[in-house]
């Protein structure tokens, strides 16, 4: 298989001597150019790579050749090797019954700002149903009325079948997933909460603040886990308020961080810049 | 008694029609110039208001105006008034190791930008001892070695006896007060805290958030009661971190918020800017 | 004439004793309850009162208590008084190419969050038609092409003659209005010009921005006057930035901060929060 | 010679494919362990490189090394090494009366916090003499009085040959530098102005925003060259104000902004991480 145009390596795995020069000169040797190149050894001697490159090379024998002809000391079975096209991302975005995320996501897509596609839109309401028509996605109100957790659950994986989306985007998506839901999408499911976490995790965060007496609230976008409100944190940004705020204007007030965050985050995992290492997200 | 200059009227209580009418007017009847007056009625209909103006008048006399003619709807007896001549603050510094916070005010003391004086420090270990003689301040080295917690705050409040500080600045003071401690000093102890409150309570914050895989850390200002790290927040400060950023990292970097939080912090106390209402501080 | 409900009056004139006093007085006697009052005197001497009240209450008779039984001190004829229900405001919104800023005003306005009702949307291009379209808006394209800056501009005012709107909303209109017709619209067209202004006035704020190696880059959203990007400035917002960003990256990320600091800058203006002193704006 | 300890390794010259392959090449056959390594090519395809690594080796072989095995492609003759253990600097640091960023460089000195040993501080007034004698540091009162601009700046000239520093510090030095003086430290004078350059350039940038009514205000370190406030920027910061603030406020506000903007930009500066290119300064 030959592969023209831009690439995305990305290399993890226990840190030793040589990794940098083994890649590069795998790279040189295949007359690829380097891009960018940005590396990380976090303190417990991970080490992380991310390439950027554009050239043509054949996709297998490049990644064979990375990975048999590492240096000695490198633990060789413990390090893995990802390599991408550079392309948009196929999603589908969950909501419920806020429009600013799913706004801003909608007219990124409109406008090809978003890198990806967003293949549909589900929500366990219908008051959004508007808003994605004008922009001809296809739209699934999967109501939870009347059933179980699990069946709702049931409900949305079979609509998700249909698209099998790479990551699910839940841009106020205001119910809490099951693992076993979670499960299906390892990594790969990028929520929006709104607040500065870890501080007030769970419900009405804004509530929380405001009764707390903050002078600063915020917004985080990270991947979900099993852990309600615990998974990696891929962006945050925060702004100022006051006393004067009640809970309601802190809400409408934080909307616009929210789904700035949202979109920041989002371009950073599409674009391949995100690591998972355990619970922290490396960014390069 | 005969004051002149500017004066700081501190009024609070329940809301009613009229109660800026009335003050404005006691005050226009005084003949004393209004240069700046700020109101806010909480949501729950508490009224607070700080009047800056200036004008020779009797204090007690224009007290007793103000309390005796308020409208007929108000209630009277649950109104407070405060009235104040603007003028320096006497503190106590509190401290354990770290300089940063303790120098800054040091700094400012010096050329007269703090609105405090500075009576004495007391820190429970004698490193800062050298920093502190060089601006001829007095130093207390009140050691808590052998002494049991109760014993060491006694030693301490026999030093405080010598100062009668109106307010205690815990500069990275890095030991929990007692009630019996803090309840000599209702609503007049600041600390600074290494995080943005509520998130990483207790020790270590920055391991916390470096644990955490946070992308912003920061500082809080607040004022000490009986629930470790939950007082009133006066100020809160923040600063963009990333995964390359140790703990230490995060911690060297967060002394810069840190220091600067505290001064904003105590620029609003110090100046009459701030009330406190239940959990939460005003500040006008 | 009858109002109730919720009413904004503004006030402006040099300062002088009791002016507070006057207007919470009247009030107090038309049983009008102050929701919101804020005040500000200028290092001038000039007086702006913001006072949000409600009530019930005769319109001309109200205005003409304030401006008739002022304290004797004041300049009466050169103090304002403007009353106005509070209420959405009726605008047209201007574009050239750009959507970002049009998206979030439309996204706004479509749940109702724009405190503004878009009448229509004018661009000198056709490429946003489709997007104004998906929201029932009429768009008009009036196209630059072989007209004289005057000519196309006067097809725009006659535009404007069906609509009659109280702004004009410059949602990254690219080009130039003469002083012929901004004397139309006095302090009721609000741009939003993509630099931290002052610095980078005119063409290709991103552009300067990087070759000035500027590490933090930002918008402004001000009035328009007579002097290219000199108006009263209402809202800026920054962003970091570093040097691995080219003048396409800045412009890129610049977007986010433009389109909120617009939207925060028309929330001001569309509820009468913004007063204008020579050339600076005074938000209360 | 044989050289232990941590190393700092700056390239910069034209991009050709391979260079970072070469260099970590030359270290990974040198033994030597990569702890930190950051590159970025321009848009202009220059190639930059600052490698932190750790180990034992011959600094004039390895220099030697690097510059002769460089991959066919390379321009060898514009490609520059320069390898530096990691030390502190010798810096001189410029006063006239203002004490914010002296007292934060003298606090974060005494507690070994500043990257750099100060060798003295000279200043053009005595005001400041006090607070550096607390420290022991000497102080060289150079006054300007009765001088033509070049005989003072021949006076501090011989000041500083006593002490030879690597660096010079203005830390708010409030008079402009002859060309004859810049030149005797190219790249190798810092300043601290206080504005958020291109913003205000010249006397009393808070006096111009002010005027302006801008709404942030900033600070921004660079080094010197021979155009006022022209030179690279290494850091800037801002914080917000508003209308209520005066020009002396903004002062006020505006020194804590300074001060650690201007420290920031010192710990990169003494840390090898700024290269500069043209007028931009490129911090890795």
């Amino acid at each position: 298989m030959t592969v023209p145009n831009k690439h995305i390596l990305l290399m993890d795995g226990p840190d030793s001597k040589g990794l940098i020069y083994h890649v590069t000169g795998v790279l040189f040797r295949h007359n690829l150019n380097i891009i960018h190149n940005d590396e990380y050894v976090s303190p417990s001697g991970q080490f992380f790579m991310r390439t950027e490159f554009e050239g043509v090379f054949d996709n297998d024998a490049l990644l064979d050749e990375l990975k048999t002809t590492l240096p000695e000391s490198a633990n060789q079975s413990a390090i893995t090797f990802r390599l991408n096209p550079k392309r948009k991302k196929n999603i589908v975005v969950m909501v419920t019954k806020e429009h600013h995320c799913l706004g801003e996501l909608l007219i990124r897509y409109a406008f090809d700002e978003l890198d990806a596609d967003i293949l549909a839109v589900i929500s366990n309401y219908n008051v959004l149903q508007p808003l994605v028509s004008k922009f001809g996605i296809p739209f699934h109100y999967v109501s939870h009325e009347g059933k179980t957790r699990e069946e709702h659950e049931e409900s949305i994986l079979r609509t998700l079948t249909i698209y099998e989306p790479e990551y699910l985007v839940l841009a106020k998506y205001m119910r809490v997933l099951t693992p076993g839901f979670v499960n299906h999408f390892p990594n790969r499911i990028v929520n929006i909460h709104h607040s500065f976490l870890p501080a007030f995790i769970g419900a009405n965060p804004y509530r929380q603040a405001y009764d707390r007496g903050v002078k600063i609230i915020g917004a985080t976008a990270h991947f979900v886990n099993n852990n309600l409100d615990e998974g990696p944190i891929i962006a945050q940004n925060v702004k100022e308020v006051d006393h004067r705020q009640t809970a309601t204007d802190m809400a409408t007030e934080g909307r616009d961080v929210e789904k700035i965050v949202l979109s920041q985050a989002l371009k950073l995992v599409f674009n391949d810049r995100v690591f998972i290492s355990g619970n922290r997200a490396i960014v390069l």
